[in-house]
């Protein structure tokens, strides 16, 4: 991996990748794939108020629902560059939101791949966002799960673990050298969405009805969508030309490593995993999923972002400051596997 | 109103705005606005399951919560031809992606004033899509309402009325001569996401928050988005330059049409209303409401499309099969009003 450490800055300084040069779209537009219909039935009709001091309106509960679907929206470029789309999936309780402006404004991974031509497919996960969400405990069959301002800041190496936050920004306790944008993380909590625990079947079966309506591609993943992608390619080998795991949380089936090995799979690790609670052994989990594939004849490149001189990267690195040096380091390794032109 | 009768075809076979022209953006990105924080206390600890099989977890829910912020996506054209940027407000239940591609599709409105050069702030209303919702009864106070698949069909002139839907696709009784794109009526339910009926202050606050943000400004608005959009406009009427108002389901606040005295304004309605059950009281509060800004001192035109010739619109011109020629009107009404270079 030691060509990587050489950042293509020539690149950024290209006219046709800077920042300032316009985003050229063929066109752009969504869709929704997958998804199912579910009868309920036996329900008493309830009175509801429509709006504030109106008149009571009976609303009959029992019908055919539209269920577990899941929004895609895409941008293809005029000049397309990249050999295949590239999907993007988010992690737990994010959206596509995830990839487009960091929280503190910046462009996103969706702006830079698009301005290097690649057409990228970007998603909500069903539940979450534009794909909407069903009944609970009908369909779903939990309660959601809501996260505390608190929460991504102590889980997510952004900040020095348990008690590290408060609602002051000024108490705040981040990691010496974190890269996460301080004075975006309040943003970023508006970014996050309610999420179950219930649903990883349905939001597979959507994903697999995304790959087998945009695929061949490339898969580019975060965190929860960890298992997803690793499992969707295991189940269509064929469709997936190759996977960027960024901090999966999970890893795929074990037993399945073999359908990987024509698949040539990145992952990448941000910094302050040593010190966690929870990160070296999720770590492992990636390194030793890499070490089975690889046994299986497959092609596995792992890189710890601070081993190769990137240092101070949250869980987060879309939307760190450095995020257009990882961005640059996903893209070099994207071309050398031949997938870009 | 006689203009409007006269499509400007000649626009459709512009280079710069055909469909096989690029769309050259200068950027692109997303923020949300508005939201507060809300503190959850006195709860017990929930056991949780976050994968079918694992360890339970214990999950506290006490703690501050960010709800009620906004979502918004923006697009900014590389030559902009808008005087001030375009912002497109949904209807009930529904996300920003009624202004993508229809549900058969086809390019809708967000792709044809970006290629007429509008600046676009595409939003998700607080509760829906990309802007995440809240615990109920602890924060919104009403449980969320959801929609059968028959629900819009029968409700928003797609269908003939009451009993006119049917799962099987063969067995729908259209209105006659409906330009809604039937082929696509299951997907539209996949973009329809639940709502609530308790939370229009919350709604209203962060559409403020994304005037302040953003305008000056045009407000094209659908259904449910009415109300908000008056009531903005009279809250801050230096903000906004026009309102579009296309099926407003409820109109601003009858006691402040003065303050709307300054902003041209066009509502624009569909077909197939006099033989609806709702729609003849929904089309008449219009009509009043614009004869009080009228009285007033200001400029309202209110165009019902069949009577210019334009037959068979549902409630949702932007997604019907002649949503260009909707669009045109609304590009040339604007243009007519001098907020077109």
């Amino acid at each position: 991996m030691a060509a990587l450490m050489v950042a293509p800055f020539f690149a950024l300084c290209a006219p046709a990748h800077a920042e300032d040069a316009p985003i050229n779209l063929k066109t752009m537009g969504s869709f929704h794939v997958g998804g199912r219909l579910v009868e309920i039935s036996g329900k008493p009709v309830k009175e509801m108020l429509f709006s504030p001091g109106g008149v009571p309106v009976k609303v009959d509960p029992n019908g055919t629902y539209q269920v577990e679907q899941m929004y895609v929206q895409y941008f293809i470029p005029a000049n397309e560059r990249g050999r295949v789309p590239l999907l993007m999936w988010h992690g737990g309780g994010y959206t596509g939101v995830t990839y487009e402006s960091t929280p503190d404004g910046r462009e996103g991974w969706l702006n830079y791949f698009l301005r290097k031509g690649w057409a990228v497919y970007n998603s909500d996960a069903v539940e979450r966002g534009r794909s909407g969400w069903a009944q609970y405990p009908d369909i779903f069959k939990t309660e959601p799960v809501f996260l505390t301002t608190a929460n991504p800041f102590e889980r997510f190496r952004i900040g020095a673990g348990e008690g590290s936050f408060s609602q002051d920004p000024a108490k705040r306790r981040y990691l010496p050298g974190n890269q996460f944008p301080a004075e975006g993380y309040d943003n970023m909590m508006k970014q996050i969405v309610p999420r179950w625990t219930s649903t990883d079947e349905a939001i597979f079966a959507a994903y697999l009805a995304e790959v087998d309506k945009v695929c061949p591609c490339v898969i580019l993943f975060h965190s929860q969508a960890g298992p997803f992608a690793f499992k969707a390619a295991q189940a269509k080998p064929d469709k997936v030309k190759a996977l960027v795991a960024v901090e999966p949380a999970q890893v795929g089936d074990p037993d399945k490593v073999a359908a990987l090995k024509g698949i040539p799979t990145l992952m990448v690790y941000g910094d302050f995993i040593a010190q966690d609670k929870r990160w070296p052994t999720i770590r492992k989990n990636g390194s030793a999923f890499a070490e089975k594939i690889r046994v299986a004849g497959g092609s596995v490149d792992v890189v710890d972002l601070p081993a190769i001189g990137i240092k101070g990267n949250s869980h987060f690195p879309m939307m760190d400051r450095n995020n257009r040096e990882v961005a640059d380091l996903i893209q070099k390794w994207l071309s050398d596997k031949g997938l870009y032109k």
